[in-house]
């Protein structure tokens, strides 16, 4: 990381070095923090965060084996079926993506605790009051999409607990219709970069406009006050890094290619999940759900509702 | 549709005028063109289409009123099992998305119909030599995505037909990865959607650039030769409509909101493939993919081929 001011790690009372010989590579296999690399800093530092040696941890190493690390080492919050991989998106205001890529195959029930979790984690950590949570869909109607959606719609809706919108196309994300939204890893990864795409492509076409030639640099001279709001529009590292929600402690991954204002963003973040107790309210929000699904299964609860209207 | 350079339809011996009294609207059931609308500008084009009073069909209408007048009124193709919506990716070199939106649900045999109907299309009326066809993943190792798209990935691979590139991540379609991208229908439509709102977003950022006060006006002046190019890169209309691949005629459907030149674009496109025949080879090679099934099933085919390999 390329720090700007840079500042004497090893004498300096607010940072506490913890060595390790080991790290976790790119190529490495998730499981390798409980396997030949549990000794690595990744896995060290998760140990760490686990046994209440720190309040948080920040990565911008490997995500699967960090994602695994914090199930496996940390665990997860009791109630929640699946944690998630949270994305921010660098919309104005911003919207945040559940699940961005961890779970390629889930339930409409998991959907409905991502729906939870990430209404909880815009509430306590950006302000957000009564978080909007959407559906991704490929239609407005409750009928559109597949089972997977259509069963989801069913259980948002009845939540009485979750500030549900409705589905949300894909086209209108950009257009302030939510807070959250809720869709499969796979849906949720393909978004995700589709829209990282198109944003470096906005860029690209940008600095091409305004740098290709010599009228394309006055042109640039001219406006160059306001092109750093338009690189943040479309670069999402101004908003940190990605929470992994439904873990019993804060974990965060920062972007792979993170320079050093997006890890100080990643790491305020962090302090604010720490700070601001996300991890235990999810943890009482999840309990409400367990004793909800224990008194009644998924499709009971949709009948129930479907019968209250 | 507003004509730059008007002229007198009515006396103009290149057309011909139908009248019907009734058409389709927007909100009109998709089954309508077989009922109450049986008789609508839409199901009359369509059955002349069909009856080959016309070579070609374009409409701007309610897209799946067409969807269902070119399966109903103008028939697939036989041994085709489910046409598809393609949809033209404003790349650089241009991508076709098969399944934009029409078949939420999909088989893995459906996802090898789109790969061959896509390089056939874009073989004969883009002039792409061996089209390249990618399949959208989460990753790019075969044993990515959902049973879909790992079950799809052994067809594509084994099917010598098909130059089949990989499994494409959504970032990577800027990047003149492939020429086709095969997907199921709700991802196709996430995709799209999301690629249209981001395009939209970059064109709306630029205009606020260039012309929210002096400065931006003056940059404006500058590089406004150059902004028109930025323009088509971000808008899909300039490559013409969606053709409905796997209808035994050429049908396409033109964007909603149109406007004379893309509307133009939409009926050369139209020509093309009616004088390219592709509804032709494509019937062909659906044909021989008939024959293959015969042989073996797709589970036989795709052990045949790692067998071989």
């Amino acid at each position: 990381v390329a720090l700007e001011n840079k500042i004497d790690i090893e004498n300096n009372d607010r940072i506490e070095i913890v060595h390790t010989d080991k790290f976790v590579t790119m190529e490495d296999a998730p499981l390798c923090v409980k396997g030949e690399k549990a000794d690595s800093s990744m896995a060290t530092g998760l140990r760490m965060l686990c046994d209440g040696e720190g309040d948080a941890f920040v990565s911008a190493g490997n995500t699967g084996a960090l994602f695994a690390g914090a199930n496996l080492i940390v665990r997860k919050i009791k109630g929640i079926r699946r944690p998630a991989i949270a994305a921010l998106l660098p919309m104005e205001p911003p919207v945040l993506l559940v699940d961005s890529g961890a779970n390629t195959d889930v339930t409409p029930e998991c959907l409905e605790g991502f729906a939870i979790m990430g209404a909880e984690y815009m509430e306590r950590v950006h302000g957000v009051e009564k978080a909007r949570v959407g559906l991704l869909n490929n239609g407005t109607e409750a009928t559109k999409g597949t089972e997977l959606q259509r069963e989801a719609y069913g259980l948002l809706s009845c939540n009485g607990e979750i500030n549900f919108v409705g589905n949300i196309e894909a086209n209108m994300i950009m257009k302030d219709s939510c807070d959250v939204l809720v869709t499969d890893g796979f849906t949720g990864n393909i978004l995700l970069k589709s829209m990282e795409g198109m944003g470096k492509l906005a860029l690209t076409t940008l600095k091409e406009l305004l740098l290709s030639d010599t009228k394309g640099k006055l042109a640039a001279l001219l406006v160059h006050e306001k092109v750093a709001d338009v690189k943040k529009r479309f670069d999402g590292g101004a908003l940190g890094g990605a929470p992994m929600l439904g873990i019993s402690k804060p974990v965060i991954k920062a972007h792979g290619a993170s320079d050093a204002r997006e890890f100080k963003n990643a790491i305020r973040q962090a302090e604010l999940c720490a700070n601001n107790e996300v991890c235990r309210t999810i943890a009482d929000r999840a309990q409400e759900l367990v004793q909800k699904r224990k008194n009644a299964s998924g499709a009971d609860r949709r009948a129930e509702c479907e019968d209250g209207k």
